[in-house]
């Protein structure tokens, strides 16, 4: 490239730093990072040598090679016959030991309330998917309140902290840590400061910052999405673990006398913050790493299933394995491989403490192929219609396999789990409209539980299901087939800060009846009477 | 009503009909349906006439009082108290019993093949909550073959004829029974003529009505929809039994030699018709009765149960039960009352006979309330905002209670049912996407369990769960958590011509690599390369 010889030549004169990153670069045969150097204003000059400073392109060209290697490796059908499910015996299930249920969650608060417990949001993504550029967790799904994610698992916070303080007649606090990456740490740390951190105490909501990766050529060069600028991305959840250590998270936790951590991500609306059940059962068995799941019942569900792989714990992403071992069944019935992993996972410090330590490193990084928009060598920008790169990433249950006592938790979909992850579209799944409906849906099963009820416009009772649709139309062929009731919910939403899980409503809700939308909060009960949804 | 008494007198000295007629509706008590009688056009009065005709009033007065006492009889809080689930001894399962279920197909072929099986069609409805105006079968859900829910059916019926003639040597047929209503009945028989009968024999194709009841007001007075017209109703699925008896029905099974009946609503685009295993089954346990059912794995899914009520088996709708009782859960985690009615049903012809003949006439309507348009008496139309009657009903499944061995079939969702109820919508249930979804993703797992592959447009294959939507998108927060891929199915289509249920695709798909769209039809293989969904 004499061009970039040139330009080398002449800028070094000028910037002795840029002939040492050449240096480096050519070393690590990246130089055609620099081929549009001269072609740069000195603005982009400086804003690519601030990029550049930061980066060890040795380490990442190592990641580049293991990467490669591990992921020609992995073939689908070996993967198949080294899988075994969950053993029963580090299972615990909402549904099959239903007994034992409040027993953990007394543990759970009493270890809150003893200071023990954090509460660990992985919130790097952007809302890509979902069609908008900022945090997802500054989305509002459109419910009654129009609280955002972030709103929500804040209040729930706050709730379980007063809980905890009343049984326990002590003060207490759940730190709540954060992790945000590039992309959204500013965008994060301005709304949460705009709402005042939504009444939880500043100093216990810390963030910090997930890595970025820069996104490969199967050639291993470092792809430019414009003539100055790298394309970049963040290294995975699994980025967490590095995080956790250059960033003194764990000093932080230890300083705080933290011991168990719950890890989960900001897109499932139904998130059970620092679910004291959760940590109540994986502090009585003992284990140092948990996760939290629900069963997966149909085969080509696209999740990724808890299972041991040669002995050793880890999640089996969907994409893994063959359809024959999706559909295998255990005599009972249910699907073998049905631990549906919902990024929901506990963690003892001491446990996290040696990931962060000793094992994380070992852990090499998955390959993500994709269409990477980039300059050519005349500085066109190409925007491929085909994967011409990848991108390298680390996932948070990487680590499972390290645990000395793994435990998995299982409970229901329709109570714990809906993500939000996907514009609204026809069929959609995983939308605004389907996150706000299992919300209204689960605070309408409360309501009823609490020994509350619903009435319609004209006063009559609304069944326990509602029909949906059945008020004006004749179904002739008088079908009273399946038809998921839980995309017509009664209109009902109860602020975290009046109950976190369905307790303390009797004294509200007891023999009243309610015309939709029913509206519980701090400041009591609202009915917003209003058509349909 | 001087005006009506004069209209009466004054027409019956040209008709003495009508004087029979005044007379007739005065005795019970419906005079008011001649109110506007001098208003009408000769034409009018004629359509009038007939509709009065057909119509026994003392009986239609008798169904309103005793569906009237039973609905108000009905309580939610008794219902619950009475129910019991299915026990396990009448219950089959292809999850758990999974190693029967061959023989019991074998029996079922053997029982086709003697000529002894009928598959009934229970296709009275008009596709109103689709939003159309034409019966549900003739609809169109956008498969890449265009084929309707009738030809599909069809197709079935015929494949199934040569499975058990190739099976068994000798010809053989599986008379198709469909029952229309005065809404359907001439548009369904004019399609199936235009189409052939999807090459079915036109004999074995044999077409029949439910009748139709009028609907009343809560005072027992039958509504009029326009001056000179009775709003009309199908009576209900359950109007199947008295139709079966009245249109000869019965005589003509009896005359072929039917033994069993396979009955069967139009709507689900994965339906079995003449389910060889289902029959078999019921035949091997010597039931009179069956009923096929889907797994309830959420207390809130709109879905009827098969249960014992007082000892009885019958279905219990969604909307009679409360939230507690739906919520019940067995020791093994599943709900208790978890048998989601399909309106999939086996009867031996038998057992249909003393239906007919001696049971049905026992049976009491079902009472739905509705918003029914309808002129007052200045004769102008009113639009109800609420429900202000009911139309009448009975529910094919009200005869359970009746059989002597009843017995459950559960089968998996993913495979057999996917109904079409509504338009396509945000979060929509049961939409045409939905059922062409289910469809595509049950023949793509059926050309990989046959040993077949499918590539995408790089010629790279595609895992057996499609990642949805990662080719280009980088999840930030590496979230891979449950995300349903059946939302993103291979397009792939198999004509019933060529497999009825996955059987004998090897020899045209193993270790071959499709593109899709992939079509496999009696013409051979088609790819029909395309862009998404």
């Amino acid at each position: 490239m004499p061009i970039l010889r040139l330009c080398v030549s002449v800028d070094t004169d000028i910037d002795p730093k840029l002939y040492h990153f050449a240096q480096k670069l050519a070393e690590a045969d990246q130089s055609h990072l620099l081929q549009f150097w001269s072609e740069l204003s000195s603005e982009a000059q400086a804003e690519l040598t601030l990029d550049l400073q930061g980066m060890d392109f040795q380490e990442i060209n190592g990641f580049f090679t293991n990467a490669m290697k591990r992921s020609s490796l992995s073939k689908q059908e070996k993967m198949d016959t080294r899988m075994e499910p969950v053993p029963r015996e580090v299972l615990g299930s909402v549904t099959r030991d239903r007994d034992s249920v409040k027993d953990w969650e007394l543990t759970g608060l009493q270890c809150i309330s003893q200071n023990k417990v954090a509460a660990l949001l992985l919130a790097g993504g952007q809302g890509t998917r979902l069609g908008v550029a900022y945090p997802k967790g500054m989305y509002d799904v459109g419910l009654p309140s129009h609280k955002t994610l972030f709103q929500i698992q804040a209040q729930r916070i706050f709730k379980l902290q007063q809980l905890a303080e009343q049984k326990h007649k002590t003060k207490c606090c759940i730190p709540w840590y954060i992790m945000t990456s590039g992309r959204t740490m500013e965008l994060t740390k301005d709304f949460f400061c705009k709402h005042k951190y939504f009444g939880l105490d500043k100093k216990n909501v810390i963030f910090f910052q997930q890595g970025m990766l820069p996104a490969m050529d199967y050639n291993g060069k470092i792809i430019l999405e414009s003539k100055g600028k790298l394309s970049m991305a963040p290294d995975g959840n699994g980025g967490l673990y590095r995080a956790l250590g250059n960033q003194g998270i764990m000093e932080d936790m230890k300083q705080r006398g933290i011991k168990f951590i719950h890890v989960y991500c900001v897109d499932n609306i139904l998130v059970k913050v620092a679910d004291p059940a959760f940590v109540g059962f994986c502090v009585q068995k003992g284990a140092d790493c948990g996760a939290k799941v629900v069963e997966k019942t149909n085969p080509t569900e696209a999740v990724g299933v808890v299972c041991k792989v040669d002995g050793l714990y880890q999640v089996v992403e969907y994409s893994e394995i063959t359809l024959t071992t999706a559909e295998k069944r255990s005599a009972d019935g249910r699907l073998m491989f049905n631990a549906g992993n919902v990024a929901n996972h506990f963690f003892s410090f001491s446990f996290l403490n040696d990931v962060v330590q000793e094992f994380e490193p070992k852990l090499q990084h998955h390959v993500a192929q994709k269409k990477i928009p980039f300059v050519d060598s005349e500085g066109q920008l190409i925007r491929p219609d085909k994967p011409n790169g990848i991108k390298m990433e680390k996932f948070v249950f990487d680590i499972f396999q390290f645990a000395k006592t793994f435990v998995v938790y299982e409970v229901l979909r329709e109570d714990e789990f809906s993500p939000l992850k996907n514009a609204d579209t026809l069929d959609g799944k995983d939308t605004p409209t389907t996150a706000r409906h299992a919300l209204m849906s689960l605070h309408h099963r409360w309501v009823l539980n609490a020994g509350g009820h619903f009435i319609d416009e004209n006063g009559t009772r609304v069944p326990a299901i509602p029909r949906a649709g059945a008020a004006d139309t004749v179904t002739a062929d008088g079908s009273r087939t399946l038809k998921d009731g839980t995309d017509l919910p009664i209109k009902c939403e109860i602020s975290p800060l009046v109950s976190y899980g369905g307790e303390g409503l009797e004294e509200i809700v007891k023999d009243r009846e309610f015309q939709p939308t029913l509206m519980i909060d701090e400041h009591g009960v609202h009915e917003l009477v209003t058509n349909g949804i």
